[in-house]
C-alpha cells in the first residue's frame, strides 16, 4: 500500500512578495514524511481570492488524501481561507457559541474586556469541524469528507505547531493507517564531503536501490541520512547502516537529533570538564552556541570576546610583545589566547579564535578569511590554521562550525 | 499596465520531505517583487518527473511571463530539471563545446583534472541558451519565447543568486518593462505591536487603500512596510510616510536597510564611544550580533560570558556578597556587571544581561524567563527586569534583542 499523498497550501502575499520567510512549510513537510505521508506538493500563494479557489479546487480534484492550508485566518480583508474553503466545499461559516464563550474566556485571562472582531474567530463550519488553538485566538478548521481530510491552520508558526502537536497530529495517526518510512541520520564531523564520498564509494555503490541516501554538508559536518520505504526488510536496512557506521566511526558525533555544540557539552560533562571560550574574529557565536544548549552552565564557565588587542592583553594575559611581533592573527596569539582563558576561568579546556572576517583587514600574507583556532587542554596546546573563502558572515560561521569541530575532537583524544 | 506574472518551481525532494529549507524562494520573491513583478505562485515539488511535467505544463499555460526554476540541474539520477523543460518546449539538449572548455578550465583552476560527468553539465539547449555559473559548475539555461521566458537555475543558493546577480536580473531588467513599486520600511524599536498600532490608529485609519501597509514584529521592534503601485502618485505615498515617521519619531532606529546591531555601531562611532557587553543569561548573542556588522572592531572592545559565578567575580569585579545574598539573577549584579566590564575592557558603554534562561532554575520569585539588563554610560548606570515567555531559546533571543534595543535607547539619550 502506498504512502498517502499530502499537500500543502501555504497562504499569504508576505510570501510570494519575499517580505516574511515561511516556516510552516519545512516543518510541515517533515512531520509529515515522519508520519508516513508523502507530499506531493507545497504551494504558496497570495492573498488572492481567485488564485486561491483554483488551487483549492485542483488540490481537491488531485490525488492528496490529506490537503492543510496555513494562514488567511485572520480578521482582516486579506483573510480568505476560511470563507474560500466553505464555499468550494459547500459549507457555511456560522458563529459557534461553544467557540465564542472559549474565546472570549480566552481574553479575559489576558486580561482584555472586548475586542470588536472577535465573533470572526468563532466562525465555525456546519459540515466540518474545529480544534482550538492552544496560543492564540484563530481555530483550526477541517473537514473530513472521507476520500479526504481538509484542514486549514492559522498561519503564525507557534500557533501552527501548537495545532499540531495537540491536536491534528494525534487526529491524523487515528484517521489514517499510516507506516513511517525507516530513516536513519549519521552526522559526521572532522571529514569533508568530497574525502567522505570516497570513503563511501564502494558501500554506496553497494547500497540497495531501495535504501535513499542524501548527503546534507553544513559548516559544523556532513550528516548522512538514509531513507527507506517501510515495506523494505528492517534488518536489511540497518545492516547498511552498520556498515556505514564502521567505515565511519572516528567521524561520528551523533546518529540522533543533537547539535554538534550539545554532544561537545554531553561529553564535557561525562568526563567531569569544564570549558572557556576567546574569541577574537568570532565574536561570542561559539559562547552563544554553547548556551543555546540546556544544561550548558554544568560545564561553561564563560568567555571572553578579546576584540580590541588591551582585551587579549588585559584578560587573557597576552604577551603585548606577541601581538606587536607576530600580529593579533597568528599562531602564537591563539595559543594564548586558548591557554590564557582557560586559566583565567579556571577551566579545564580552553578554545580561541583569532581571524580575519573581513571585508577590510586582510594583506597578502593573511588574507580575509585567516582564522588562527587554539585549543588548551590538560595535556597539551596547540593550534590551527584555516583560510575561510566567503563573505563576513560566512567566514564567521565557518571559523565557529570548525572551532565546534577541533574542540570535538580534542575530547575525543583526551579519553 | 499591470506588473508583469511570474511564477517559481523549486525542485527537490529534500524540500518536501523537509530534510532541507528552502532559501531560493524568499530570495527570489523579494527580488522579483522589488524588480515589478507579480508573483502569482511558488509551487515545490519533489524529484518526481510526473508531478514536475505536469507543474511546468501548468506554468507555462498560465499568465505568467516569467517561469523560473530552481535545482534538479545536477549529474544524479533525481536531477530531472533540464530534460523536462527540453521534452516540454520541444528542445534537444547537445554537448556545448564552449560551455565544456569553460567548465574544464575551471576544474584546472581548482586543481582537479577529470571529473567523469563533466559533459553532464556541459549540456545546452539548442533553442535556448545558458548563464555560466560564477560560483559552481551546473549552468542555468533560460528560453525566450517571446511571449514568456523560462529560466531553470541550480539549486544551491549561493550558485542561484550568483547568477541571479550577474546574469539573470541584468537580462531580465532590458527584457521586460518593468515599473518597480513604491516601497518604503519604518523599523521601530522600544514600543510593543499594540501600543505602535494604537499611536498610528487615526493615520492608519486615513490610509488611502491604495497603499499597503504591513507589521512585522521581530524581537527587536515593529518594522512597518508600505507598498504600492508604481501608479500612484509618488507625493501622496511619500507625504504619508512624513506623517508616520512624525508620529513614530523617538523609536525609530532605521528606515533603511540596517539592523538594530548596525545602527548601534553606526552611533556609537558618530560618537566616538566604544563598547564592551558582559553576558551571563544571553552568553555571547549580544556579542555575536555586534560583531556580525562590519567595521564592529571600530567600536567595539570586546565582552565577557560571564556564565560561573567565579567568572562574574574574577573577571568583573561583582562582589561575592551581592551575589550572595541577592543572587546572580538580581539588579545589583545586572548594574556591577555592565559598570564592570565599562571598566575592565576601558569602554564609554557597558551593557549587561543576567537571568535565567531555562528550562529549569527558574523559583517562584525568579520564574524562568526572568532577566535583568544593565546599562553604563558615563552619565549613569541603570538595570531593567524582565520576564519573558517562550522556551530557553526564545527567552535568550528575546533578551539579546531587548539588550540591544535598550543599548540603542541609551544611545539616544546620550546625544
Amino acid at each position: 500500500m502506498p504512502a498517502p499523498e499530502a499537500c500543502l497550501l501555504l497562504i499569504g502575499s508576505e510570501l510570494t512578495e519575499g517580505r516574511l520567510t515561511d516556516k510552516n512549510g519545512p516543518f510541515l513537510a517533515a512531520q509529515l514524511s515522519q508520519m508516513g505521508f508523502q507530499l506531493g506538493e507545497i504551494r504558496i500563494l497570495p492573498d488572492d481570492s481567485a488564485k486561491l479557489r483554483s488551487a483549492m479546487q485542483e488540490a481537491l480534484h488531485s490525488r492528496a488524501e490529506l490537503i492543510l492550508s496555513s494562514g488567511g485566518l485572520g480578521h482582516t480583508r486579506d483573510d480568505l481561507t476560511a470563507t474560500l474553503w466553505a464555499e468550494i466545499l459547500e459549507d457555511k461559516l456560522t458563529v459557534s457559541e461553544s467557540l465564542l464563550n472559549h474565546l472570549q474566556a480566552t481574553l479575559r485571562e489576558r486580561g482584555i474586556s472586548k475586542l470588536p472582531y472577535i465573533e470572526r474567530y468563532a466562525l465555525a463550519p456546519t459540515r466540518g469541524k474545529f480544534f482550538l488553538n492552544p496560543v492564540g485566538l484563530a481555530p483550526a478548521l477541517y473537514w473530513d469528507l472521507h476520500t479526504k481530510v481538509i484542514c486549514a491552520l492559522p498561519g503564525p508558526p507557534a500557533e501552527l505547531q501548537s495545532i499540531w502537536h495537540v491536536h491534528l497530529k494525534p487526529y491524523l495517526q487515528n484517521r489514517f493507517s499510516l507506516k513511517p518510512p525507516l530513516e536513519h541520520t549519521i552526522k559526521t564531523t572532522g571529514i569533508t564531503e568530497s574525502r567522505l564520498s570516497e570513503l563511501i564509494a564502494s558501500w554506496e555503490a553497494n547500497l540497495p536501490v531501495s535504501i535513499h541516501l542524501a548527503y546534507n554538508p553544513s559548516w559544523e559536518g556532513v550528516s548522512l541520512h538514509l531513507r527507506a520505504s517501510p515495506e523494505i526488510d528492517r534488518e536489511l536496512f540497518f545492516n547498511q547502516i552498520e556498515k556505514l557506521r564502521a567505515l565511519l566511526k572516528p567521524y561520528i558525533y551523533t546518529e540522533g537529533a543533537g547539535s554538534l555544540a550539545e554532544c561537545i557539552i554531553k561529553k564535557l560533562r561525562e568526563r567531569g570538564l569544564t570549558l572557556a571560550v576567546a574569541e577574537s574574529c568570532t565574536g561570542g557565536h561559539i559562547t552563544a552556541s554553547v548556551v543555546n544548549v540546556a544544561g550548558a552552565s554544568d560545564v561553561l564557565k564563560g568567555g571572553v570576546v578579546a576584540y580590541a588587542n588591551s582585551t587579549k592583553i588585559d584578560l587573557l594575559g597576552v604577551v603585548p610583545e606577541v601581538l606587536q611581533t607576530e600580529g593579533a592573527v597568528s599562531e602564537s596569539t591563539a595559543l594564548q589566547m586558548a591557554e590564557g582563558v582557560r586559566k583565567a576561568l579556571h577551566a579545564h579546556v580552553g578554545v580561541a579564535t583569532t581571524g580575519i572576517a573581513g571585508p577590510t583587514g586582510g594583506s597578502a600574507e593573511k588574507p580575509v578569511g585567516t582564522v588562527w583556532i587554539g585549543i588548551a587542554t590538560p595535556i597539551e596546546t596547540y593550534a590551527k590554521r584555516f583560510v575561510f573563502s566567503g563573505g563576513r558572515e560566512v567566514v564567521i560561521q565557518r571559523a565557529t562550525a570548525t572551532a565546534l569541530s577541533l574542540l570535538w575532537q580534542a575530547l575525543g583524544k583526551n579519553s
